[in-house]
């Protein structure tokens, strides 16, 4: 800020600003000298390294204002794809999810557009569908889902069903064709995930799990200190996330539509997060489950999940996640010489990061300060250019496998008071990092 | 968070459900008793106090989930006017500020929407009308500005162009009979604001000076606190507003263009808030400039601004800007019993408040978590309830007139090295309070 | 602050001072009507509720100032004994925390001062004594402690020996007839703790075993707020105290000096703050421990441990000590209505608390500046007023051993991969609270 | 932490321990190394560099722990001058700041010792003095002042009065022989500092003015990053430094004994900091007071001061000091490529300090965290070393002389409604840096 109100000289009328037009031709010459050395240097974050090449021709790149100090904070937005061209997606079930946070992360996508609503509720689908502008017609409701096989509009699914029911939409997804992004956790059980992946490999369809964070700018920023050997060699993880859940009739807490209570809606952050961090597998875990009998809304599902995650290099993770506590959401990723930590993290806006080290001796705690934006947006821009560019998702359905497998670990140790092992993944479970024009 | 993925029940289809069946019954019978009480009580903050009733009509609502311990986070969102139904915005000058931001919001608003692009560059505005799907016809230059009075899909006109340019084109814009919403500054001289109300009042066109942080709602709490006497009397206010300013072809280095230099821009925000929090008006200003020789950016306007407002109760504001630090922006606004701050303070986004006092006799600050969602957009649709509801603005050209004559005051008391008197504005510059739904 | 150099009246010399004169008056009626109100309604926290009468006597209080909203500052000190009635402390064994921490805070108490040293060093004894004013006199090694028995102006002997050590000397002490403070973890085995606490009952000495934080005011503070309910039923606590330690030939990495590596060390203080905060029990136990083969330093001890502690009303504590990394040391304490946190935590100074719950319905989180002055302090005061007033002291040798019986689940624990339970304490393992005239 | 009870070696019995005697000898051959590693780099803070050669020589030096990543928790203390070596300072004034702060603060200090009283309340004083360990023949009234000359236990005389009276006590301790210590604001004209200096010129006494700040070690760190230009040329300081003062009867409200209002003792903190970072002296100041009518507590002094003092290379201070709001103390220091702050700034304790600056192209905000020790000590002890070593004082009266025409030149602009012009003093106000082993 402040570069506000600031239209480039060429919005200026000609005729009536005779010393700005002077004024503008050095500031044109200047610009494009910086634009030139930033594109070379690569400090322009924003240059379309693999981005849609119609996309590129088409955007207006303000040239970048010269004084070095302020050229981070002049960055030009990447250009939108025109409304017409954006991947359309559309959304499976109309809950809180998706009104609150997914139909308006659309509205800031740069390569997705509503295309198509699926509910069981007309009524209000027809309400939703006005106040977005999806017309009548790309309305659907659970029986005629097959129906959008016909319609050319949508290329994605967006599941944001209860998770018991993400499998059966996966597989008539992928029967029609449509690629799928499908809300975390992925499924209920194991060979539900398997099943998911298979029927999107059949049909070759991409699927992509919706792990948010690994979407999330200060996520990834840490992701990247770690991978970079900032914080020396990581050894420990430590983990929170509280809220509380309401209930008792919510589908949360029924077993069979979630699965689980809070281990696979909340605890899931906490280990998805210790695996894309350390990039390793876990070996073994060993987990308690907190379940209290006069608590009318933990008659089917835990309320709390506590684990230890053990790592092969000796990287541990000890996590926690509770449905009964006020709100609290925040990790530690602590190495030899520096911790990360988000506080808050998971949620959906507020983050915050800094981290820890020595900074001439001293102890210093350091914050960066990363505008968000809208991380749903992100995510589903980058689902957007995979199908674009045809690549695999950075968290496709094996990623949400191979947690799935982690989460029947941990309740199989609460269950029998042991460590219970847990076998390596055969291949990695992640895709290629997103895309950078997504960001 | 996380509230994900949770589709309401009537998403879940009833042949598969028995079991959650009956449990929808309970919840349903409980949210609609929890739902009432809110709206009794005034607790759910998104209820339609004085909305457009064609909205309100539309507008889903889900049921408030009824635990009251996260009852607060189950608002739903309010109603997005259908895109057809909304205000139509024609943006005049496509710099960045009209790029980077506010084209991005009005994607989220919910009363608003991009109707015309004004440009001096047809080719820059063709490629932006394309991203966010303006049609060709919509495009118009600078000659060509009246032919919008034909445009009936345009109600607001929205100034996004150097200082120098408000005040011709306010008058244009009244002229054809539309709203104006104009940047701030609002112009660059006192009789340039004068005229600019005089024209929209002889038209009877709404005028609003985009005064951002007055819709913003971490300065709103801290208003509102302060009306409320939380900070006991108010006695002092402190405000910074810093950044290095690119330039020096820079047009807001040009005197005539910009009407001064960090004063007018960023120093603004510090004069602006000092009489929003107080509800004062000052009476007298001292003030220095630094405008230092050798600095190339500095050759027509002054580099930074300091200067100390006292207001009849005693209050009294020492504020600092500079176009010539690493950005820094803060506001601390100091009653005999607490202070509140911002810090940022200003900027775009990454805002945040606390509050210091007295706890129990043991010295406290206090952080409050606001999702400041889009400035941009609040402001934006407030302006669209006023013309919906034909309500005088919160922000009329008064208060960018008022603004004008202390920043005139503040001129002269650095070129006299005295202390220069303002005399009381008629009447109050500030319409009524922004609707709640705004927000 | 800035209360800076201000004499009270009778410092001025009256002859020069008419003015001040019936200034004086006026000040001293309105100050002693303020204190008498502050002492009714027990404001003052610094009213000398059981402390020593001849120490209330001596006291020096300063009229309190009478405007309300400085009182709070204005606090007088209490009154510190005379040196020569202060309880003397026999210093055993002289390593960094006897020189860096323990008697520079000695010099910040009020009720105790350092009466001898015990070390096997008598050239570095001489020097230590000479520097903090102790008698050639009073200096001692091990074979002659013994001999201490002789010296009246040793009330208590402060064991500051590698642990291995504890049990010898604090039995060797109770059988000369003095009192023993020593320093966590109490002892390397349940059977030393108990043949410490029985040594200590049986020559009728007191035995303190010191754990700071339970005498750190934000420690205090938090506890008290869990206590009157404030953060709701508590739910979970979850905490991570980490350091890189040095080695590899520090006694710490040592089994038989130390007992164990980063658990008795430093994943003591998560134990115990579990047990402090809630005042409950754990029945049972899940850990894991690291101990990584390639690391020289931890041939004989674990660098890292991690444990799941879970109690009767389902509170859970999940902690994690490493002496593999970065310093880190924190916990949060999470009820269902709030949490409260201390970041750093643990530690010798800077140390921060703040709570998180909702204030008017939205997320607030507050910090309280509480100045911690010297902890060490603190805890040797209280330690003399238990002398001095003859009172259980509240850590007595129970604490430890309770602490010690709880490590033991946990090195179980991990050997055997299962969850391992604990018995229950036949009784209370704290005494009463500390004086307020230690704060 | 927690490097806790940890004695060295030598202090293990060596009967006992063979194994560990063994693992000693290498401890030590490798701390040595360390040592002298530390000391050639610079990097151990503690290098007697010019301290007394008769406490260097009877320090006791702990070997450093040779891991590098602790080693800087590993510092040994600096040695303590034996008690009856230390500078005796004879207390003049018994009020608050020395109840509070200054008496306890001697007990933290290495070089300095209290030795007697000087009070108009013998009874208090007594009771003082049996508290502190100081001699009934060492107690003195303000009559009998003079009889201190004869006191060889007394090297310097702390003022600890009113402002209106330290010129009187100054020049009674230099013709007695005494150095002179003397708290902030040094007098309350500029005739009374010169007559200071004066003085103690002539009598060839030192003589210091308390400036706690410049000894303070954030203060400090900021002064230096200022100085190696991490900031960049420096632009902008802005300060607030605000409290509620007590009163109406507060000597601090008698315009004869204090000099003023807010200015003189908490403003004087703001425009100190001012000079102290840049290093520069303003040229120019305008001010305006508050006195508001109604409020009995400034019959004679102002509430309130606000000033922007303006420096040679464009650097301008705008700063606001208040006896009306409840506490606020910052200040941020702000260059073009950085700023440095403390919030809270001035206070006696609870201090922070962070800067921003970009990292990596990111916006960055950092907290050092440095153990602030007692201020009070450092300061005092940084005056018994000048006495030791026979150096200046880092702030001579020539340092409070300055302060005390600006601040003429402050009231004179508030009075005159005009800029005051401020003539350069003749050489620079301050003497060498505080030696490093006061810290």
């Amino acid at each position: 800020m402040d570069q506000t109100d600031r239209p480039d000289s060429q919005d200026l009328i000609p005729e009536d600003k005779p010393a700005s037009q002077s004024g503008r031709r050095t500031f044109l010459q200047r610009s494009s000298a910086g634009l030139a050395a930033a594109l070379a240097t690569g400090a322009a974050g924003t240059a379309w390294a693999a981005g849609p090449p119609a996309a590129a021709a088409n955007s207006v790149k303000l040239p970048l204002i010269a004084d070095p100090r302020t050229e981070q904070k002049e960055e030009t937005p990447d250009a939108n794809l025109p409304p017409d061209d954006r991947i359309g997606y559309a959304i499976v079930g109309l809950g809180h999810l998706a009104l609150d946070q997914i139909l308006p992360a659309l509205s800031n996508c740069k390569y997705s557009r509503v295309a198509a609503l699926v509910s069981g509720d007309r009524n209000k689908a027809l309400k939703i569908a006005h106040q977005y502008g999806v017309r009548e017609a790309d309305i659907y409701d659970y029986q005629s889902f097959e129906r959008l096989a016909d319609n050319s509009r949508v290329q994605v699914v967006y599941i944001v069903l209860p998770n018991g029911m993400h499998k059966e939409f996966t597989l008539r997804a992928a029967k029609i064709g449509k690629h799928v992004l499908c809300e975390k956790p992925m499924a209920t059980s194991v060979a539900d995930c398997q099943a998911m992946i298979d029927a999107c490999s059949k049909n070759n369809r991409k699927l992509m799990v919706a792990y948010r964070s690994q979407y999330e700018p200060m996520d990834r920023m840490i992701a990247k200190m770690a991978k970079e050997n900032k914080l020396g060699p990581l050894r420990e993880f430590i983990a929170g996330n509280s809220q509380n859940q309401s209930g008792p009739s919510q589908w949360r807490l029924n077993k069979a539509l979630a699965g689980g209570g809070a281990l696979p809606d909340i605890g899931l952050y906490a280990l998805n997060a210790a695996r894309f961090f350390s990039g390793e597998e876990p070996y073994e875990v060993s987990a308690s489950l907190t379940q209290p009998a006069a608590d009318p809304r933990f008659k089917e599902v835990e309320e709390s999940v506590h684990f230890i995650m053990r790592f092969p290099s000796g990287f541990t993770a000890t996590c926690m996640a509770s449905y009964g506590c006020h709100e609290s959401r925040f990790f530690r990723l602590q190495g030899t010489d520096g911790w990360a930590e988000m506080d808050p993290a998971f949620g959906y806006n507020g983050l915050r990061m800094r981290y820890g080290m020595l900074v001439d001796g001293k102890s210093a705690n350091t914050e960066i300060t990363i505008d968000p934006n809208n991380q749903f947006a992100r995510e589903i821009d980058h689902m957007s250019l995979c199908v674009i560019n045809d690549k695999i998702p950075h968290t496709p359905g094996e990623e949400g496998l191979q947690d799935q497998r982690i989460m029947e670990a941990i309740y199989e140790s609460a269950r029998t008071a042991r460590v219970v092992k847990i076998s390596k993944p055969q291949a990695s479970t992640r895709g290629p990092d997103p895309e950078e024009e997504t960001f």
